[in-house]
């Protein structure tokens, strides 16, 4: 039998693919922060050379593209067109905040890179289309899904921290309300006493103010 | 002259004290991120070395609330005990995005250590009495106060980045609205065509529910 008719060989570790790169990427982000994802880190996680990745994915910045879809494809938009705007923000606002849950360290990261992908440009389509069907103009699209986005991300960085972040402990005189109400924790539920609460309150208070003729624009 | 009555020679760099190493600690997560502040790099770059900085604090975590001090000092919380809880919010949330907005790098460290520094509770203090002055109980103060620092950094978050994060160029016939909304940005102005607009109207929608009667809870 010659060698060229051979059955072909499993390959010892997965193939390498342009989703493998990005699912690679992503846990790298998620160990090391936004450093974590450098090409040459990448392809030594993946025991290839550097250049080996220029096969699949043209650049870092695709990579970062493609780690982003991986993680925004969580993120149900479809409530904005099918529910009424309170309750399409409200699913919306929690499966936002649930897909990034995993990720908080890819958030700095994707804050400060530009994105075009389609996946997130349809979410935000939805997001424009039922913004417009309750009178917010096309110029207050963006600052109003921004508010959205800034209020969730930080309260993913928010829980991802400490489940108290700020602690008055022997300073009761001097403080005596922030010390009662850090107090009054004890008897909510230790693995997330303020985060849930937090995030559910402030998504409820933006809510009942969503629509143009709701808040004072002082 | 024997050689102990000379006089003495002024040092060839700043005196190492508590307050250089936290302001060089700042410095370097500023250009680094949460990294740059390991005890040494701190020292590398101060020209000592790392054992010669517990002569003047004690850990790196008295280093980072040092930090966070320097950091939150620009708050200024004393609105929420003089004003209208209206006006005492609205001056403490954009005095605390601008305390920093300069250190965005800053953030997601300071979200996820631990803190008592009086600085900041005497702060939280001020928030607390304005809270319970207008009904909210006890049990909802640090809630109410994640919230809105949650949607504060996260804007911080958002203005380090990109003027625009978002990008639909080359795809407006999938993406009309959104499109529509994207090209609406070019009578803003260039350098902060969203970010402020989002997050004063955010704060706004904030401050318009912010009293327990004025949100729905759902």
């Amino acid at each position: 039998m010659k060698p060229k008719e051979a059955p072909i060989a499993r390959p010892p570790h997965p193939l390498l693919s342009r989703d493998l790169i990005a699912r690679t990427a992503l846990g790298l982000i998620d160990r090391d922060g936004s450093d974590g994802a450098s090409v040459r880190r990448i392809a030594a996680n993946l025991g290839v050379n550097p250049t080996s990745l220029y096969n699949h994915v043209p650049n870092r910045a695709a990579i970062i593209e493609d780690v982003r879809a991986i993680v925004s494809a969580n993120i149900d938009s479809r409530p904005l067109r099918e529910t009424s705007w309170e309750n399409g923000l409200r699913t919306w606002a929690r499966s936002y905040r649930s897909a990034f849950a995993g990720h908080p360290r890819a958030i700095p990261l994707l804050m400060t890179t530009r994105s075009s992908t389609p996946v997130l440009m349809a979410q935000y389509e939805d997001f424009a289309v039922a913004a417009e069907a309750v009178g917010w103009t096309s110029t207050q699209v963006l600052p109003l899904l921004t508010a959205f986005e800034s209020f969730i991300l930080g309260s993913v960085l928010d829980m991802s921290g400490p489940a108290v972040v700020f602690d008055p402990t022997g300073q009761e005189e001097q403080f005596p309300r922030f010390a009662a109400a850090f107090s009054s924790l004890e008897h909510e539920d230790p693995n997330d006493p303020v985060a849930s609460r937090a995030f559910e309150l402030g998504l409820a208070m933006l809510i009942s103010s969503a629509r143009p003729e709701h808040y004072d624009a002082r």
